[in-house]
């Protein structure tokens, strides 16, 4: 509970264990906030994690923590730069586990090309580790979930359901081989400038500007939740086709079991792309040479009317109602 | 627990607590991260509030969120402007107080200046409330913890103790009028040009641009743990007089009780002004007439030792080591 008391083992708690695995300029001068060189438009975003279990198969808290607000910003077109991170941090909780987390939250921010700047630790009674991370970075290209036009195509970047697959199958003890999705898809960070040079430009003329309309990773609630979302914000319909949506045999055979939906079920690795359909085929060219998308497939399209249906395997139509309550909670 | 599985349910409490009280352009939007025109240097600081009781005498966690970010903001010689907000809410948690909490935060940040412009909630199964505030603000003036020169003068912008005492307060039962100091040191940012431009220029000549040298909030540990932060970091000593801290008499009474020191005591709207000795008087004068700083005072000056030294009442010297653990958990 000292850790907590911002005195000096709080200062040991956080030169040990924080400052030695996040160091970085801006961090080791410990002033109360990090300052900054910024130009133009920035994004900006917070997330708070809870996940239960703490560390999982693909993944743990601290690799979330940082997927998930390194890909907040990738779905408002901006290029993470920057994070901080607020601790919370359950009496007695073993120093080991965290520096094992926090060294896996200073590998993810390595990997997606952002620094963690400042920092912050309470230490409360209760058992556990909550995390929350929020982030900046600069804004290169204006997407929405308000822009999503009607005939454009619907790109999923990934095989769906394997976040909560995972996290489910810990929790109840089963042994799989299902690993979360947990990843930061900084590949897709900046993706204008990436599509103008590509040397793959399939007929040679300029990508449109407004091409990509909408980009959005598919968390909590899972695709239907962010196809609800687009449709109230960008004032349309949209239908997706059973056939098309991707997820792996494992997961699967999973949802068989416990009758759950892969399109209702949590990703922490997966973006919903929304794309002007003449140029749909090229953008998913790219998206799939992507880290983490490989299996990116177009799943669907924007409709004039204003529901999520679903085209199923044997052809007939679906109405998506929105998730109301999943009962999964402690999911991310 | 459903308000926090990402349908619905959570879409609903956003709706009717959050955007409701936090109304804003851009948070309304409702998009993965705000998008925010931002330009030349930039301050991003974090803070998570664990405060119990979420409600005291003063305040509640909820403008204690507000506040702690601000004043951090503050503290590198930034304008706050905006804050995202996480909410890790217990389940069963009363929404009637999660209202009033909310409602405290948004009067907050109006009387503040800033705009809460993203968030996230989560639910857990354990009880009570824990908040994340994270902040940016442009960054007008340059003050570090690592500046304070040899010679200047040391302000307290008013009465320890408060916030901690209160808090005690409540914890133990003891009814007394003691109420928590947090407040927005919304006064002190962009101090500078204020400086510069106040009529009360005293020698008519312009005030340096280097006279304010550090700036830093007495959150956690008190005074005493901000000078050996500083005295580290500006590789200096500091010599304070007991005569001069600033102590209102009820708490004072309340320290002699249980045989506490205000300097080692949490505040929650104190700010810590480090000034260049010829200008102390005039920085002084300003700082008495911004809000909630009318009992500032300059408490000692800035050594070449390299300890935190008390000049006490009797006219000895007493060496302040610095707080180890002060065994008062969740005060912020």
């Amino acid at each position: 509970m000292s850790h907590g008391s911002g005195g000096q083992m709080t200062a040991k708690l956080i030169n040990d264990i924080f400052f030695k695995h996040f160091q970085n300029d801006i961090l080791l001068k410990a002033e109360d906030s990090a300052v900054l060189d910024m130009n133009g438009k920035i994004a900006f975003t917070t997330d708070s994690f809870v996940v239960e279990p703490l560390e999982f198969n693909g993944g743990d808290i601290g690799k979330l923590a940082v997927c998930g607000t390194v890909n907040d910003l990738i779905s408002v077109g901006a290029r993470p730069l920057y994070l901080t991170c607020g601790f919370i941090i359950g009496e007695g909780f073993s120093i080991e586990q965290l520096e094992r987390i926090v060294i896996s939250m200073s590998e993810t921010a390595k990997e997606a090309g952002v620094k963690i700047v400042a920092g912050d630790t309470k230490v409360i009674e209760t058992k556990g580790l909550f995390i929350n991370t929020s982030g900046i970075g600069d804004v290169i290209s204006s997407v929405s979930i308000s822009n999503s036009k009607k005939g454009s195509k619907i790109i999923v970047t990934g095989n769906l359901g394997e976040h909560q697959a995972s996290i489910m199958s810990a929790r109840m003890g089963i042994e799989n081989n299902i690993k979360s999705d947990v990843a930061p898809l900084i590949g897709l960070a900046n993706i204008f400038e990436k599509l103008q040079n590509s040397p793959k430009n399939i007929d040679n003329s300029e990508i449109s500007k407004t091409a990509i309309q909408t980009m959005r990773d598919i968390t909590r609630g899972g695709l239907v939740t962010v196809l609800h979302e687009l449709c109230e914000k960008s004032n349309c319909g949209v239908l997706i086709y059973e056939k098309k949506i991707p997820v792996c045999n494992e997961v699967k055979g999973f949802c068989d079991i416990l009758g759950l939906e892969p399109i209702y079920m949590a990703n922490e690795g997966k973006m919903l792309i929304v794309v002007e359909e003449k140029y749909a085929d090229k953008v998913l060219e790219f998206v799939k040479n992507c880290l983490y998308c490989e299996n990116a497939t177009i799943v669907g399209e924007i409709t004039d009317g204003s529901d999520v249906i679903l085209k199923t395997l044997i052809g007939g139509e679906r109405i998506l109602s929105p998730l109301y309550s999943e009962g999964l909670p402690r999911i991310c």
